[in-house]
């Protein structure tokens, strides 16, 4: 069960609007790699889980949090564009270049749909997909996706902490590039946890058979383009992360196989199946197929 | 510029036609972890590179193997599909429930609309999507990225692998195994000579200047659900992952900030802006407002 | 804030295990109107809410609530997928029709993504999308559309409880079911108080003035099939709802405008924007323009 | 059938070419609750109906004036951009502010993609989706999503209107705002008569048994947030509009059900199914399963 | 203006209940080349055409009978879904693999959402998309978009003819085939009356100064694979269709250009911007542009 | 096999930033008609060939060079955005209304998510999507809808070419007009190759038996809108492309078969599938159907 307290967990007050920005902070909120997603994303970790204990209610612990942290950016942009033009035709401002400017930066559904208000949308208008979580059960790549989830968050966040001048706006970005601080070490450390105490190893997933696995390729850096310098890597020479070999370097692949032949399909789903010099046996075919209909 | 050659890289030639099974190798092809996404996502992150030398060329030379992933499973998908009932009357077989249960579970737009050809869709039909693709510019965030989308990619080949007795197909499957250890392993290395050679470190983005970051809670975890065993791992206490500080736990939050107050847009946007009882205030308001027009 | 706890608002455990039907719940889980929507249309509505009092905390109030039923049906899901074929290949089960039939009917991600675990996605397997959410900032039409959704997730709940026999998810439908019907009670009452109150009248929004609208044809039926009845309804003749006039009934459009002549514009566009006999014309006319460049 | 004639319902002229308002138009042509939406709604609902009569005629009947709409608006928006700059290279011209704040705001694939015409878009270049239709086959549920519509495209219309002064614009909008004003009433009034005629009743379905609801909870308004003005709405005492009995207030729940244990499904999934402390269980497990094969 | 008639335009009645055919059919209703597409495509073609007469009136002709036959697939699906099991427990029904296999097969959201009734969508179950409309004001473009919208859509009429014995669903897809024939000769026609009439010609755009276009590769096959055979084909040598020159035939690129240097945009973009042995460079600069912050 | 090589076919630098085009670069990248879509497309077919020598080379040859156009326009936006305005707020620029119109007209995810490098969307930011690709197995209707895809392509590429001054960005797209102009001449070559040779003829699919087709109405064209100039065209009387017949023309449809009868679904289904004046009948009968269970 969630319970909601009319409080946030810290100031969301911007100094003066801002409507642009309002359309640039929906990234962080309702992008690829918003508030919604991570929210979302380590619930559906929570509920998919096969394990008791600590690993669980990290899930559950931060997910609530970051239900909060929606919520924090939609009371912003709200507020962002409680005073701003939005292209409401007032006097004679509308022919002004800078508020033409202004207008022609915003989330035009910023004013006709949702009437100064947050979207569930990122800052170019594509409403947040369900495709954006992942949640497969296997908690050693789970913890590195909301690792990578966190790591592209701060960044965005990072990115528009130098988009705005506004000391409100910038305290809220303080306060939650601190948080994803928090939450990629915490994932980071959690992932540690999970392979020092043998709950999962690399590669995921580890107790796939390696017997049953194509062993001769799986520690050979095998090069397809013609820069050189992927030779120099750690990727390249040296013992695996996987602990259970040693890199080598191939500069292109020494096997391959022939492309199979084209395939020909029952002559009813009416694919180009023949030989253009065998066409005369086209309606033989077909005919003696079609007949018994 | 890329250059095609008309082999693979490894076999791809299934034992026997199993529509149901090339419906489920989609997910591999088409889905959003699989062998499209690993290759547009390696190529945008190598085009999109700052900095020349090994990671460029990790980047491009990993890339073009990803493109001939795709074809090798869009090969077998088409094998696998060959030979298979797809739906088409033939005899009495309709009405078999064996050949009925087996259409049901196809991708109906492998005959209708491919003709039993592979498609760029997963395994529930959805077309393959370009917000699949992560290519930030930041090679430590990127690399973590690359390295969740090995781990689910090889994950979801290890079912897949349990999901057939195809000999060819889990020989395929094998290969593609091992290809995906390398690629994991591959990237963690890359992700820890990022960090060694000091050219990204933790958090991500490292050079944003810790004095605008809130750092009181920077290494905080803070509790938001009713479970108290998250208290009991190493991202509650000790050092962090960036080397900045120590985890502290904190079994809910301890500061809070008002709910800010509800805006109130222009009256133009017609949004319910007045209390219920200052409805005579509407009137007035707005007439005002719109006098002017 | 939000906070979670972690019991449920009821019970959520099946007699046996089931997958296909756990695909069918996604549908209220994930689809357009699941409970993902209502939680995320509630919640922001009340963040853009433009009044303080009764009826913002009426939509946090409930917000919460849909939250903790997402969880209800997430942990449903994943229980019926648990012991469920998911067409993992073991001993001869595979080739029993039974068995094919219930592995063609199941959300083939469950297996291949997720693990056996719940996911963001609808019975088809569409993910969840930001464009189910309606939050306007006019509260009547807002209310109308929550009455709306809560009606469409009432109908797919009852028959989603004759598609099954299991007594522990038909104890878990009875409850939504229940909570479906307070929940359409409820919008349809807020509905009428705000008309009450006179916070918003018919029609939405009431404060446009009436003196910019056509008003000829603001109650007016026009018929542009060709089927008698609807002359019978309550809508061609009597009272308006909105209280401001009459229905009349109109048996086709009586008045017309013009099509606008076909646009031409800029050359450069390259559309076909000449008359077939002035072929000449183009090169002159092309010529010119592009001449400058 | 349909048929097509070469004249439209009202004037569509505007005075003055304007391709960022052009832009905002596509909302109402192509979002969600635009006309495209509604033409398509009232015609899946007029073809999956289940009853001849009145309610059948009255969506076809409207159903073809909204597909007229869609006509009014494709003119207008291909007007409007005839003789707009769109980015084309000219004289000095793409230097001046003015211009270049206009050409920011508009649909680039206005000028790219159709050459200056309408395209079955919303205001910020997301393609119509078939998802945005409502069509259950309950009335009484689709008349109220038809009525939610009209209010939500006539509260979009109202607020464009403001958004330009161009008088050509304004009168096309002032004929919409009318008929949408019609539709609005049109569609409560039909859903009043279902009701009265008893075809439907509240709560939809009206038929579902009420002894297999969970009847206690059905009338009970139980609030998850700590605000506490919504015990003062009409959803929290008296009637229900129902007419089954009394709404109740409750602060807060005062049930609850055990979370359920977390799910272990088959190993071959590669979940993380195992505690930590018996990781040497996992090889064995799996050995054994897997051993078969 | 559009105007609707209760007929169809031919028999759309089926013998027999099937569901699964029902979701099949649904392709040709609403997937990538299905009626509602050619019906759009053709009325946003009319909308936005440059030139009054001929291909105006053939636009708006044929616009208007595919809307009529997006109804009669609506309604032949409502048909066919009237009696079909659509997983309703009843008896001991749903235990027999035959039923189960069929529902298996079955659209979840024709009995979920619609209730037995067509809807927008594919036979994946993919909502229909704006993005599958071609109107780009080029007429020759378009008409040979059209040509291959109706090639596909005969193409997949005629594999579903295969995929049931139902006589009456067999008449209206004998119906379809012969209109999509009609449909494909016309669309052909035109574009060769266009190139005739000198309106357009190859390659399109044909007024496109080919002084500005690089024409030593505009006639040359350049082979980027390591097939020879192509080099068979008429494209390969002899006059070209547009008549400006003859085929050439290279076997791979002889010209190349450096690919460009990696870009360095603004350090706050915080990407991975200074190369690993440089590391000490990066404090020194970002601190010295976040200074002035 | 895909091979990569560290250089383009052809030149790739612009003479000065310009952000505002490089959005509108990326229709041309990762647009409907892009370079992404073409790349795949042709692969798609490649691999789903039925038939192997010229064709089937032809396919790989092009699929392969089109993978290098997505490269070069991937680096040119790339080096555009480079020392662009992205909205970073530096000194006072930000208030100047040029700097804010070019930042307005930006694709911002081009600053928050990529940090200046391209993405695989289109110009309004909508991410590439799977459903672009054609690939049907019939070479005669995807070789027209490659034909298609080359003519949108070099229109948009026009349009694109005035819309710069910059001669870097000119002097690529001179480039990329005649490998269009190149590619659309190959594929109507090829298109023509196939009908000469007999391999497919029109209508497509030319094998169906014209006996299982209604050919009363398959030469036909029938008038739905009311303009009369449909009859001076090429397809109103004259020889059929397909050579089967004449085209005749007809004013209107002159046959028509009655609307089915609205269809009764189970009413566990919960439709509204009785007239209102047989009430009474819906509770006796959903209760008769309900008791069993």
């Amino acid at each position: 069960m969630f319970f909601h307290k009319q409080e946030l967990q810290y100031n969301s007050v911007p100094d003066h609007p801002d409507a642009v920005y309002a359309r640039k902070l929906q990234e962080v909120l309702g992008g690829q790699y918003g508030e919604i997603t991570v929210a979302m994303q380590y619930s559906f970790q929570a509920w998919n889980i096969h394990i008791p204990g600590k690993y669980k209610d990290l899930l559950y612990g931060i997910a609530a949090e970051e239900f909060g942290h929606i919520e924090m950016l939609a009371k912003m942009i709200a507020q962002l564009l409680e005073k701003s033009p939005l292209g409401i035709t007032d006097e004679d401002v509308q022919s002004d270049p800078a508020v033409a400017a202004v207008v022609g930066g915003t989330d035009l559904q910023h004013a006709i749909v949702s009437g100064a208000g947050a979207r569930p949308v990122d800052s170019m208008g594509n409403p947040w997909s369900g495709s954006y979580v992942t949640a497969s059960g296997n908690l050693l790549a789970d913890f590195t996706s909301n690792a990578n989830a966190e790591m592209q968050g701060r960044l965005q966040v990072a990115r528009l902490y130098h988009m705005t001048d506004d000391t409100g706006v910038r305290d809220l970005l303080s306060f939650l590039l601190a948080r994803d601080t928090m939450h990629q070490n915490q994932w980071i450390a959690a992932a540690r946890e999970l392979q020092e105490e043998g709950a999962e190893q690399l590669p995921v997933p580890s107790n796939f058979p390696r017997s049953k696995e194509h062993t001769p390729v799986s520690h050979q850096y095998i090069n397809f383009s013609d820069g050189q310098d992927a030779a120099k890597g750690s990727w390249a020479e040296g013992p695996t992360p996987d602990g259970h070999g040693e890199f080598t370097y191939l500069d292109g692949p020494d096997t391959s196989a022939p492309m199979p032949a084209p395939t020909h399909p029952d002559s009813r789903l009416f694919g180009t199946t023949e030989l253009p010099n065998a066409a005369e046996k086209i309606a033989g075919t077909v005919q003696d197929k079609l007949h018994k209909e």
